[in-house]
């Protein structure tokens, strides 16, 4: 039963684009990429799975940081070509930079602004893997 | 003064995903794309614009379904190669199938489920281009 996972319109390169988005409180916190395989475990386990680009591998979300993403809902938009997981966001932070999410960066007055703190030292997030 | 414009990683197609989330309520509303000329545009007019892959064309949301988009914040994420545009949705319609927003449909039980209702019947919406 993968008709729900065959109705999504997946990309010339296997992917769409994902937005999460915290349940609690209703911040757009990352912009990543799913394939088939990574929307499939997503759903079977309620946990988001990803596909990173940049390492070219299935990536569970928080399985290095410990900041997993639980996924209350899975929404699909109206040309199939890109998801909305409503998630709850482990540990406060959906950034690899310590921010509570990407999307930190302001343009104010022609610059791009850092308007939200870091919340942990990446150093300190990532270090049980160094 | 474009360094702002300079320092987006544009993707090889000179595109990136633009996601526009509704300021008054939250809601995530579509997933888009823009090019550097419509980036400028929206910063400049306090509109939203996008290049619309499919039309192959710049796009300024609403110019024919008046459903224009005031753009209040555009944010850019942390590896500089996705935008958010929060912005006041004109009309209360996003989508062009006349829903609130495209992320209407929802995973439920292995089916995708139409879960938020057609607000204006999309040939009343885009009437007067026809």
């Amino acid at each position: 039963m993968s008709d729900w996972l065959d109705a999504v319109k997946w990309g010339a390169d296997g992917l769409v684009a994902v937005i999460a988005q915290e349940a609690a409180n209703g911040k757009v916190l990352t912009l990543a990429w799913a394939n088939r395989d990574a929307l499939d475990k997503t759903a079977a386990s309620g946990e988001a799975h990803y596909w990173s680009r940049s390492r070219g591998r299935l990536w569970r979300k928080g399985e290095q940081s410990g900041h997993v993403q639980r996924v209350r809902e899975i929404r699909l938009d109206c040309d199939r070509d890109a998801l909305l997981y409503v998630v709850e966001q482990i540990g406060g932070i959906a950034c690899h930079t310590g921010h509570e999410r990407c999307f930190f960066q302001r343009l104010d007055g022609g610059r791009w602004v850092d308007v939200e703190p870091v919340l942990k030292d990446p150093e300190a997030i990532y270090r049980h893997d160094r």
